[in-house]
C-alpha cells in the first residue's frame, strides 16, 4: 500500500521540540518525535515497551523520551535507559526507532529498512530555504488516501471547476498538456498563450493585458510534487525562457500517508518577487489555504465513494499525469514487496536492531 | 433485504430542483436527483464515472448534471455528454440512471429492473392532491430498519403507551382489531365505541360527549400505509358509514429504506374539515411531528437492540397487522430474488442500458 | 473474558429507584434496574421480550417494570405479568432476571449462574457504612478494559509520574514493595520511612516534619481493591502498628466490566479523622476525582494501543501486584469456563428459570 523505503515528511521542523514530544502517524506507524540537545530530531514507535502507553504523552528529558506512566526512559535509538525501582535494565526493553533528518524546513522519517535510509533520497524542496524565494505554507490533515491528493495535483484541469472563483480558467481545461516521465518522476507541462489572467494571477501581476500562463508539474515518487506556475505578459518570451515580464510561483507539496484513508499534506506557496512583502505572503498563504479547502471537500468525498466502490475510477486524456504517477508508486511498492521477502528472511536470523 | 422492483419516494417534489442536485439513498443505492427543463425529475447513481466524486456535489446545467471535479456532464439517461479537454466521448462513460416520476406531491424512483417500472404501480396517496383534503407533512430520517416503522404503524395499541398525552387511550389497547389481507395489502380495523375522546381528537371535534373512534390501517407492500382515523359523536352511525357528526383524518405514510439500518419516512396528516384554516394545518402538523418524535425514540432504540440480538422479536395477538405486512414483504423479496437470477443471466449478455 | 459468577457493583444504591428504571451494562449484559416497594432492587435484561425495546425506557409500576412500547409488564423474576389486549399471557414471555443485593452503599448484581449467587461472596467494603470512617466517592465510566484499572491500582509507583503534583513522590518508585497472595487475593505493601510528605498528605497531617508513609493494597478477585494509605510522623511507630501520630485513609475501589473495552469504576475515599468536617470530605473527594482523571487519560490511551497491539505489555519488577492479580482473574475465568460446559449441558435439559 505504501512504499516504506522512502523519506516522508512527518512534521515541520519547528513542530519537533525539546519541550515535549509530538505524535504523528506515518505509513500506518504511530511515532513519537522529539528534539535532542544537539538539535537533531528523534522518532520512536509511540507505545511504551512496558504497558503500551503512547510515549508522546510523556516528556523529553535531555536526549531521552520519558513515559508518563512509570517513568521508563528511551534514547533516540529506542533503547530503554531507565526503569522505576530497578537498577538492571532488561536488554530486551526497547521500542523501534526510526531514522530522521531535517531538510527544507521539514523533519523527515524513514519508516522502512534502516540500512537503506540514504539522506540523498530526500525529495528536492530546496526553494523552502532559498533566499531567492519567499512564502509560507501549512499542513492539511485530509481524510483520504494520499494518492487522491497526488491525482488532484497532477491534473490541474480541475481548477476550472473546483476553483472557478480564484485560479480556475476555461483555458486550463481547453489546453492540452504534455506529459513526460522516467522511473521515478513525471512531468506535466501546460502553456496557455495569450489568455485573460484569472483573478489570483491578475492581482499578483499588477498589470493589464493578456498573459501567457504556465503550469509545470513535477512529481517525484512516492509523494512529492513541485508546481512551477506563473503568468507573463503575452508574447514577451516566457515559453522560450524569458520570464522577466511576469510573476513566478512555486507550490511545494509533499503528502505523507498516515493510514490507508488519511494523510498529512505539507505545502508551501513561494514566489520570486516582492520578497520582503510580509502582507503579501500572508495574503497568498491564506488564499491558497482556501483553495486547498475546496480540494479537501472533493478528495474526502471521493474517498467515501471509493471505500464503497474501490474500482469506481476511469481515466480520461487529462489523466496522463495521475496515471503515470500512480504507476511509479505501484512499481516501487511492488519492487519493495519482492525485496522485503528477502529482508524478512534475513531479519529472522538477526537480533533486534537495538 | 429490499424489494427493488417498486416505486419508492425519494423526495418531496418541491425538493427536486433545477437549481442544484439533491443527494438521496434508496435501497442501498446513492442517487443524485435533479429537475430537467421540461419539469420532469432525473436520477442517476451519485458517483461520477471518472473519479467517483458524488455528482450531487455538482451543478445542474440545462437537462444535465455536471461534476464539480472535472466538469463531466451526464444526461438523465446517465450518458456522458461532455468531457474536459477532449472532443470524443468514450461510449462506455455512463452512470446508472433510474426511472423517476412525480405523483402525489412526491418524486418516486424505481431502483430495480427498468423494464418493469410500470407507473401504475405507484402506491395510492391521492389525498395529497385531492382538494377535498387539507394538511401538511414532513420527512423523518430515522436510524432504523424501515420495517420497524411499518410494525409501528400496523399496530396502534402502542399509542396508549407511547403517546399517552396526545392520541393515546386505554381503549385502543383494550379493543381488539380485525385484520384482513391479500397478496399485497393488509387492513387492520379497530372501532372503539362510546369512549371518552383523547385530547388531540377532543380539540378537533370541538364538541362534548362520548365518541365512536375508528382506526382503519391499510398497508400496501412494500412500504406504504394509509391511516383512516377519526371520531364521531357516539351512536350517530359512524360504524355504519355516517361520519357527518364527526371529524376525519388521513395519515399518509410511505417509508423508503436507505440502508439496512436507516430510512426516510414521508408523512402527511390530512383532514376533510375546516379546509381553509392554515393555522389548524400548522398546529396539526406540528402536533403530529411531536408524536412521531416519540415513535422515533422507540424505533431507534429497538434498532440498537436488534443489531445485537436480531431474533429478539416475539408476537402477541395485537401483531396480526405487523406479521401479515412483514410476510407480504418477505414474499415479494423472495419472488424477486428468484426472478433476478434469470435477469442477471440475461443482463450478462447485454450492453449497458444506455 | 469476565468471571460471571461474582457480584459486581452495578450502581450506587441511591441511583436505583422506584421512580424509574436505570440502564447499566455488566459483563456484556445490558440490564434495567429498579427498586421494588419492599425496598429491594431488581434487575432484568434490558430488552422487552416482545419487540426488543430497552425496558429501561419504560416505567416502574409497583413491583414491576413496564415497557414503554406496548405496556408489557415484567416482575423482578422477569416473568411477564401483563400484555396489551389479551388476558392469557404466554408462559414463554419472560426476560432474564438477575440476582441483586444491597451492600456497602452499592447495588450488586450476579451475572452468572443463579444457583451460585451466594451473598457471602460480596467483597468487603464495609468501611463505606462504618461510622468510624467518613468520606465520599463517585463513579468513573472509563473506555478501557477493567483490568487496566486493576493494573493501575496494584502498582502505585505510577503516582510518581502520573500524579507528581499531588500524591506522587520519588520515594514510591524508589522503595521496593512486598507482594503476597493466595488464590483469590493479592496484597502489596510498601513502607516509605522518614520521607518528606507529598502535598496531599502534608495538608491532611497538618504538622511539619518527615513522615513514615504506607500503602497497603489488597486485591480481591475479580475486581475489588482496598487501599490502606496514610502517613505518620517519622519514627513514631507506625510500621509496628501505632498510627496515633498520623492520618489514615481508605480508598475503596470496585471496577465493573461493562464490555471488553469499557468499565464502571466505583470509588470512595474515606478517612478516620476529622469525621464531622464536611468541607474536608468535599475537598478530598474533589482532589481524588482530579487524580483519577489523570489515571483515566492514561488507561484510555493504553486501551487504544492495546486494541491495535494486544500483546504490547511487558512486566517489570514493580509489576508483581498486577501480575498476581491478573493471574487470579485468569484462573477464575478458566475454572468457570470448565464448569460452564457442565452447566450448559445441564441447562439444555431444563425449562427457562422462570
Amino acid at each position: 500500500m505504501f512504499q516504506l523505503n522512502a523519506w516522508y515528511a512527518a512534521a515541520w521542523s519547528h513542530e519537533v521540540s525539546a519541550r515535549g514530544p509530538l505524535a504523528r502517524t506515518v505509513c500506518g506507524q504511530k511515532l513519537a518525535l522529539w528534539r535532542k540537545s544537539d538539535g537533531s530530531a528523534a522518532a520512536v514507535r509511540d507505545a511504551c515497551w512496558h504497558r503500551g502507553l503512547p510515549l508522546s504523552m510523556g516528556q523529553v528529558d535531555g536526549d531521552s523520551i520519558v513515559c508518563r506512566y512509570h517513568g521508563l526512559a528511551f534514547d533516540s535509538g529506542g533503547r530503554c535507559t531507565r526503569m522505576p525501582s530497578q537498577d538492571r535494565i532488561s536488554p530486551s526493553a526497547c521500542v523501534r526507532s526510526y531514522p530522521t533528518l531535517e531538510r527544507h524546513r521539514l523533519t523527515w522519517v524513514w519508516p522502512g529498512d534502516v540500512a537503506r535510509a540514504d539522506p540523498a533520497l530526500v525529495p528536492d524542496l530546496h526553494w523552502n530555504t532559498d533566499p531567492g524565494w519567499e512564502g509560507d505554507g501549512a499542513t492539511l490533515f485530509a481524510r483520504c488516501d494520499y494518492r487522491l491528493i497526488i491525482d488532484n495535483l497532477m491534473d490541474l484541469t480541475h481548477e476550472t471547476f473546483v476553483h472557478s472563483t480564484s485560479i480556475g480558467h476555461r483555458a486550463i481545461a481547453e489546453t492540452p498538456a504534455t506529459t513526460t516521465h522516467d522511473d521515478k518522476t513525471v512531468t506535466v507541462t501546460r502553456w496557455m498563450l495569450d489568455i485573460d489572467a484569472p483573478p489570483f494571477w491578475r492581482t499578483l501581476l499588477g498589470r493589464p493585458g493578456n498573459v501567457d500562463r504556465w503550469q509545470i508539474i513535477r512529481f517525484e515518487a512516492p509523494c512529492t510534487i513541485v508546481l512551477d506556475v506563473g503568468v507573463a505578459l503575452a508574447g514577451t518570451g516566457a515559453p522560450a525562457g524569458d520570464r522577466s515580464q511576469g510573476v513566478n510561483g512555486r507550490v511545494l507539496n509533499t503528502v505523507t500517508p498516515e493510514t490507508s484513508s488519511t494523510c498529512m499534506y505539507f505545502w508551501t506557496l513561494l514566489r520570486s518577487f516582492r520578497l520582503r512583502d510580509q502582507t503579501l505572503t500572508t495574503q497568498m498563504r491564506d488564499a491558497n489555504a482556501r483553495i486547498f479547502e475546496e480540494d479537501r471537500a472533493v478528495v474526502e468525498a471521493q474517498q467515501r465513494t471509493l471505500e464503497e466502490m474501490p474500482d469506481a475510477i476511469h481515466n480520461l486524456n487529462i489523466d496522463a499525469g495521475p496515471v503515470w504517477a500512480r504507476r511509479a508508486i505501484e512499481r516501487m511498492v511492488a519492487a519493495e514487496r519482492d525485496s522485503t521477502h528477502g529482508l524478512m528472511w534475513r531479519g529472522a536470523a538477526r537480533k533486534p536492531a537495538k
